[in-house]
């Protein structure tokens, strides 16, 4: 499939968590599954909280990643424009809320399902979940901002 | 230095961001400051939002493990009781809000703080802040609660 993150463009595609270029990271890739958006995920055997279970760090940053890259496509959509246009929306993190339900089994992919709460102009709010095998054991809420004109002009510089 | 974390029972000491015994892992490591609790931690080049800028949710993580890691010590402290001491205290993650104040530039080493704001029975809440150089660019609240018994029972039959 191709995902939201492969339009970001190239100077703001190195994030850790869902840059396609960050040859480190996790590669959170994310699609439109109707009225959701949808990652599918699953950690490596060394992502873990204690032996067995899922390391929350890992699944705060899903919650993160998935819900900005949900965040650029719901502005695409509410300007009713196809992903390859310009100008390329990208959002950050201002503010991230995860609830941990219960523990998240490692072994299983792990499905993270998105919801759009608010478009405004520069700013989206997305709720998301994580489920495992159909399951949910963690919940978040993410206040998704464009990222300012700083940001990526000092991105592009360094790069 | 001796970290809280050293402190953790060896079966609960594998988590990604703070188990002194995950070789792929974090190795976050905390200390009282006076009343505060102190984490010094430099992220790897590769931990990038975009180029320059620290990965949010890897500042997540660290304000997650930052305030597990406060959590278990300040029980201790609350019961008057030396870490080497047993039964040995061990907190996971209920819930994790996280503000990102600013944009964290990428390369100097981070101060996490965390002040306790609240101890019961089984749970504890926790205030984190990043600094850089001297700067917030980062606040969170964890709720932290003690690792339910089932949660360390499986971890240790898996180890």
């Amino acid at each position: 499939m191709t995902a939201f993150q492969d339009y970001y463009p190239e100077h703001l595609a190195h994030c850790y968590g869902c840059g396609r270029l960050n040859e480190h990271g996790y590669h959170v890739r994310t699609d439109w599954d109707g009225e959701e958006s949808l990652t599918l995920f699953t950690p490596r055997p060394f992502h873990t909280a204690v032996a067995g279970f899922v390391y929350g760090g890992l699944l705060a940053s899903l919650i993160d990643c998935h819900s900005t890259g949900t965040a650029a496509a719901a502005m695409y959509r509410a300007e009713n424009r196809a992903m390859d246009t310009l100008p390329a929306f990208r959002f950050v993190t201002a503010s991230l809320q995860v609830t941990y339900a219960k523990p998240t089994a490692l072994g299983p992919e792990l499905a993270i399902r998105g919801t759009v709460l608010e478009v405004t102009r520069r700013k989206v709010v997305v709720a998301s979940r994580i489920l495992l095998e159909g399951v949910v054991t963690v919940t978040g809420e993410v206040l998704c901002v464009q990222m300012p004109d700083s940001f990526a002009s000092a991105a592009s510089a360094l790069k």
